[in-house]
């Protein structure tokens, strides 16, 4: 299924802003035209509108909305009108303050910003319900209109004002039943925090781990009934396709608790190509659309991109040639069928004034940014055929928004700085990303049947049912990774009874005990001994005793010297392996190289040199699609394994295929 | 004319606090011997003096001011009188808090610490106004009152009290007119911040720039309304002249809004010696110096400066032998007609009680800081000559404050640590100051006509009529050298439509087009290719395009290697030189010293070695007074070009001089 | 006397919360059988129990406290019993807010954490009376009842309530009398800020350093009054001893001022033995005992101490082999009659699950922690000779919380990471440490006469008395190391007039003038010339003037090279010390040992090698035990002065020992 209903192309444009240039003659009439030009033919709407049409309380004017509608429909464009819920009219916020946030000194903020918003207060969800039928009954049949943008960038900001806490403790009531189970579950009686009425319980006490967990998981749950909120509203009018846009790995929401409610997955992403950190940089973004397309099994649109330099980074570099068409191509590549922009066109004013977008404050067409929009926009045309193609992972890396959370709110094991879970995600992600292989991303409420290999980097929390499912997930034939750090708590960061990882039962699965975890300091010169080779280990080294695990890695410094570092179970047709310690990136391509042989997972494309990642797209008539992408800066030659097809700015038989340094191609057969 | 009307002398003395001692007999008397020992003629008084002289609401007691005025009446010193609103009495706060100043947090200061007023407040403002109105009818025509001191340090912190804010309100109704036309300039249609009263603006909304510009500048207003309400009230009953002591390159307030309103400049000089940073702390403070002449292009008055070291400095270092008298040196030589103590008795307590001071908590004259401020106070008695003596700078610097602040609040080229705008400035002044020309620095309203050379170092904003100016003055034959990260905005804060530098018009007078800006990683090799040479590039290398500029400099790296780095364009009978990277002082050295050459600016004395600088006042009769500063640790010999006649300490004509390590001396001829 | 009546034996045990259990079967009943299993005799109760013991106001359930104290006192344990004020019940902070504490910013927090008790409300002084009286009522008479544990780590952050700030006021009434005497001392009229009502003071204001040092004295006071209350209603009912768990070198509270009113000194330790460190280490916490032991002059225990490691730091290095019996040993080596651990068992959930314990998640028998606990504990019962004997420190090192707070308080010198008021008193120590002698630490407020060498590192205030007392011990024979910051203010902070050290009559004493100090960078190469070697010098060198006294040590660069920087004047029998500049380990060993054999000061015992640190504790009956650390990851092998009975782990004359690396051993005789 095509992303737009019956719009069978690679969705390319961006956010588009004119309500910003009404009182510019001309402007617009000269955007439809570099539109044109760049082959642009999608763009979002409305997304900081509502004080445009809204003008003042009950009184609407949509008629620059219509206009734009109107040359679009003309044009053959589409838009995702966006609800403007993300930042609310001065009007609105000053006449009910009640709709702005109170932060965590009790202060309510001023009506400013944006998604500053309590998204509790009744008055303003009955004023955002209000807008969004508007919109959705004006526009739901317009031929125009491909989707909604719903919100933008929602945060998980937390609003604290009273309203908030008290729907949170009833949100507690819901999940913990009586006050004596949440007691229990809290382990309250430690520093005497044994709770007698439900208004006690304060969702910022540090000291209360679990209060806090559960206070960012009513922020999820709250964000996503407003989202829901704001979908009924639209959905009275218009069957057209839903969706909010991400924003990576944005830690204070759970996003794949928004994915049911999704009709396609949106996100944006401003990769910054710094020098020297090119693998790292890809491998960011790669993990995210993977995880994006995984999320609904289906191609996913990036919402946002930049054609030049977000504002915010601490070198606005110009982008370097062929950089740019080597990013978007990643995100096709990786389950993408729409990369589009923020933004069209660079406001004169505000705090994002001189953030790169396609068109720049000369407002011509002779700008490096507009002549690379405009060439990849064209080169586009030619892949059409990947719109709705599949990707068919065989590997999955977990990576778990709740498991993190219990991670960090947990006191012990270091900082932030040292726990790195994210970054120790996208090394495990690297390890095998370099293999060329197909990749899913995934969080532990996923299922895991259809992958030959699973891998769990530190996966701290175990969610009520994940043990079960991952033995079945081995004893079915999969291999299962779990690293250090991995099973040490429950759905409610309470540790297990009888030792790790994840008490007596996973314990045996695993046929381990994880006695205790050193912490090394940074000259720690400790060490893994494996498959004949001594590899550098860091932050981390548990301390584990064998109960039946075959010891295939040891430890080869410290009083444990010798100890188990990597085991590996057999349970029925799988295996379950333990790797005890922090390792660099050398041990772990080594260690997937191996057991990617092991479970027969192959490379999408074989022969690829060091320094070019391929990525595979499958159609539904079975033809295939390879991105090969330079990420070097020197120009590769790589040597095909077969004929294929280039069809990126030619269309010719190789065998061999020359790629610009920084670049990229796509073949096809 | 003298600063004190009709006291030929060069000022010499400082704050003098006396009602902190009035507890402890006989210290008044040995501070007035302590005086005469060291030629102090000039002092500051009742600075911090309210709560000692209106002991309670309405009641008053001037006896121990009184007293003081008549022993320097008798002893022929002058006093400068502050009013003395920079720190209110206790009973003031408490009975009046909203005296106090909101913090941003919006909880009101108590009364404590300094400069924590409300300068909106009606009744602070009316109590300001009777005790200076007291003060004023007293001692007007006092034989000793030399002038006024009014307030202390003004600070720009903002009061944020609702009288505040209404009053920014009432500040931009005047600026803007119309809301439609505040809108319009604010660019507030971006996230959707379009304003339909007033009293929606909040100034500390991050988002939206100009917002936050005009509240810096509403603070130096309101500042400057009060500084007059403050001199009028003084004005009833006095005519002696009025000036406040600046604090250097303040950023919070704009100094030039002040200047109109002074009679005299006056600025407080806190530098540390710091080893390997002589050169670098002296350009600091010549530049300041420079500042200062020129604000009102007569000498000023360094009213604070510290005999020791103040004691909120990393490492309190002992003064180094000479270095005392090269810094006085150097402000006499910039322009400064006095040099003026804080303070002259260290304290007991509180938390100033170690910061350098005349006299020390021994009480007696046989400390380093006591001798050198005697030995300095003495020879000064030879320099009378250059009281009122005049400095002819043929070359400008423009420092200009609400550039700097709409560069520091547009959210972009990384952050302050990168954008280093008043660093920039120092060095290019620094690149000139070493030459030994004489230099002004003005602010971008100044008028440009008596310059050969105007250099503009990230001229961030052209404000109204700017670009006009500019163009006339190098079309009438002045130089004019802008550099990168200049024109980028107009008064509000908003780009220009049509492209850098400041849009269709500016660009054709400079002959370029900017059309975009590469920020430069440390790890950046980038060059910059003039003259024959390389020098290195950081930060920011601006992308070029001549438009009919002749292109003297290109990159040396990077995709746009070859690309314009410097350009010139001859217009009228000047040119115009624009400088679209960050060089180093290497740079900027060869490129001043060829330019220095092309404008026929020559040095104020030939000849100077590497390591001395040199700096001019001359007389109304013709007189000319060569000020020579050893900026090394070894004794430096100076073959003058001609004999001159040394009055530092001797009296003798030379056809070279000796100047000692660190030290500094005076010729004449 | 022993720490618990009629109990001779090493106190071992820890903090058992056994009420975190009570719905888990079947853990109290093993927790039993481990504590005989570990040789455990001692535990603190009831720590964090309030709300599971007044389980709603004025209802209360003793009934698993009931049991605990059976089952102690069937199995021979003691116990602790502890008042519950550190953290109050859920249900009293909600009901009576007043309990809980304003924060600086005005806030009144909400009721969780611990110690977040407002200790000035009467209603909270009163719950916690009540129930303290309830406790004590039910328990007084219990064998098991060994001692009451008031309170857990009371902590000095301010409450700013306005009950406080009241309560403030009256302790400055009655401190300074009258308004008059209070601004004279506070220096009030720098800054104008001159009191005329009590109410005025503010002790938040920065710029009123005595204000903000009589704040953290009156926060020690109302703390130490709170305390005394808490013992007042004990004390109805009960005799045992009671105490309350110190911090170490915990700065907000003068621990001191506690020392009167318990009965045995209680202190938690929790060294990191990180790499490369370990002097540094044992240092910090032999210098600690030494204080404990020092405070009352008897045996204190160790209340808290780790078998693991602490969940806060930032590597949670896993013990290596020795380490603990090491840490254990320095304690008892330095006068501890009791090292207990913080806790029996690791909770489940909350901010310390992960904290070391006894027992850990597993639950059993066969973690490192548990065997190390329980080797130790079955070692111990070969000490229990050294129960209640003493040590006699012929020289003492002051450490003066008030002083210290002066230095922090008094704007100038740098700031805290230069003063290094603590780190330095520890480098004192750690010189005279290293000789293997025994030691005393000391407020200056304590008595001098015992010792032949006081050492007072950076003593910056003296207070009433502190300066004759001083020189009487000087003229009876002793000698006195004093430095540089030392002597600069005195009780209130307020400089002495007449010059440094200490205002004329000390600076005759010393024979030295200290006119100023030179603050000194990092790149300075200052030194000092001593006893024929140079020294290197580093952040501060006073400049001083012998006037009489004898210039031992003199600078070796600087404007200064020359001048005194180690002064000696003998006055009476004894001598006066001046060290005038921060030196390194290096000067202060040299230094040090020929101070010490000038003083006729031996080692505690002869011979040891360098890495082998020991201690001595001496019974009434005059056994002799001495304490032979090895702080090196080296086995070491000691030559006896003479045959010495080893009875740690074995019982054998020895004419030398083995130590194992990082281990320790115990020989008597």
């Amino acid at each position: 299924m095509t992303i737009i209903n019956h719009f069978h192309r690679i969705l390319h444009g961006g956010d588009y802003n004119p309500d910003q240039w009404l009182h510019i003659p001309g402007i617009i009439d000269r955007d439809f035209e570099l539109m044109e030009q760049s082959c642009c033919n999608t763009f979002s709407v409305a997304i900081f509108s509502w004080g445009q049409i809204e003008v003042e309380e009950g009184k609407f004017d949509f008629s620059w909305l219509d206009d734009i509608f109107a040359r679009c429909a003309e044009s053959g464009k589409k838009l995702f009108l966006a609800t403007p819920s993300a930042a609310k009219p001065a009007w609105l916020g000053k006449k009910y303050p009640e709709s702005c946030k109170v932060r965590s000194d009790g202060h309510r903020d001023f009506w400013g910003k944006r998604q500053n918003n309590c998204l509790t207060s009744p008055i303003f969800r009955e004023k955002v319900r209000q807008i969004n039928r508007k919109l959705a009954e004006r526009y739901a049949n317009h031929p125009a209109l491909g989707g909604w943008h719903i919100s933008n960038e929602y945060n998980g900001e937390p609003c604290c004002c009273d309203l908030c806490i008290r729907k949170f403790h009833e949100f507690l009531k819901e999940k913990y039943g009586t006050l004596e189970n949440l007691n229990k579950q809290y382990w309250s009686a430690f520093w005497g925090h044994h709770l007698t009425d439900w208004d006690q319980i304060h969702p910022l006490d540090g000291s209360m781990n679990t209060a806090r967990l559960d206070w960012r998981r009513f922020i999820t749950a709250n964000t996503v009934e407003f989202f829901r909120m704001e979908i009924d509203a639209v959905r009275e009018f218009s069957d057209a396709p839903v969706t909010t846009n991400m924003m990576g790995y944005y830690d204070p929401l759970d996003y794949w608790k928004f994915v049911p409610y999704c009709d396609f997955i949106a996100d944006d992403c401003y990769p910054s190509w710094y020098h020297g950190e090119t693998e790292e940089t890809a491998v960011y973004f790669a993990m995210l659309h993977d995880l994006h397309y995984t999320m609904l099994g289906k191609p996913f649109v990036m919402m946002e991109s930049c054609p030049g330099i977000p504002n915010y980074r601490p070198y606005v570099k110009l982008r370097r040639p062929n950089e740019f068409q080597r990013e978007m191509l990643l995100a096709l590549g990786h389950g993408a069928d729409g990369t589009m922009y923020f933004q069209w066109r660079k406001g004169f004013g505000n705090c994002e004034k001189i953030h790169g977008a396609v068109v720049g404050h000369d407002g011509g067409d002779q700008t490096l940014a507009f002549k690379r929009v405009a060439d990849y926009g064209n080169k586009l045309e030619s892949l059409s055929g990947i719109v709705d193609s599949a990707k068919a992972p065989e590997a999955a890396v977990i990576y778990d928004w709740e498991s993190n959370w219990a991670l960090d709110l947990t006191n012990g094991f270091g900082g932030t700085e040292t726990k790195k879970w994210q970054e120790t995600a996208r090394l495990h992600y690297r390890a095998l990303w370099e293999k060329n292989i197909d990749l899913a991303v995934i969080d532990s409420d996923q299922p895991f049947d259809s992958y030959k290999l699973i891998v769990a980097p530190m996966l701290f929390m175990l969610k009520k049912g994940v043990a079960e499912r991952l033995k079945r997930f081995v004893e079915n034939g999969g291999t299962l990774v779990m690293t250090y750090l991995s099973a040490y708590v429950d759905e409610n960061n309470a540790c297990f009874f009888g030792g790790n990882p994840g008490g007596p039962d996973l314990r045996r699965f695993f046929g381990i005990w994880n006695e205790d975890i050193d912490g090394l300091e940074p000259s720690s010169d400790q060490t893994l001994l494996w498959n004949g080779k001594k590899y550098r280990v860091s932050d981390y080294a548990e301390y584990l005793h064998a109960e039946g695990a075959e010891v295939t890695g040891v430890y080869g410094g410290e009083f444990y010297k010798g100890s188990p570092a990597l085991t590996v179970m057999r349970q029925g047709k799988g295996k379950a392996v333990y790797l005890a310690a922090r390792t660099g990136l050398d041990f772990l391509s080594d260690f997937y190289g191996k057991l990617l042989e092991e479970t027969g997972i192959r490379p999408v494309l074989e022969g690829m040199p060091t320094g070019v990642k391929a990525s595979r797209r499958t159609a539904a008539n079975g033809d295939a699609y390879y991105f090969l992408l330079n990420m070097t800066e020197e120009p590769q030659t790589v040597v095909l394994p077969r004929e294929l097809r280039e069809i990126w700015g030619t269309d010719t038989l190789r065998k061999s295929v020359e790629i610009p340094s920084r670049g990229g191609t796509v073949l096809k057969g």
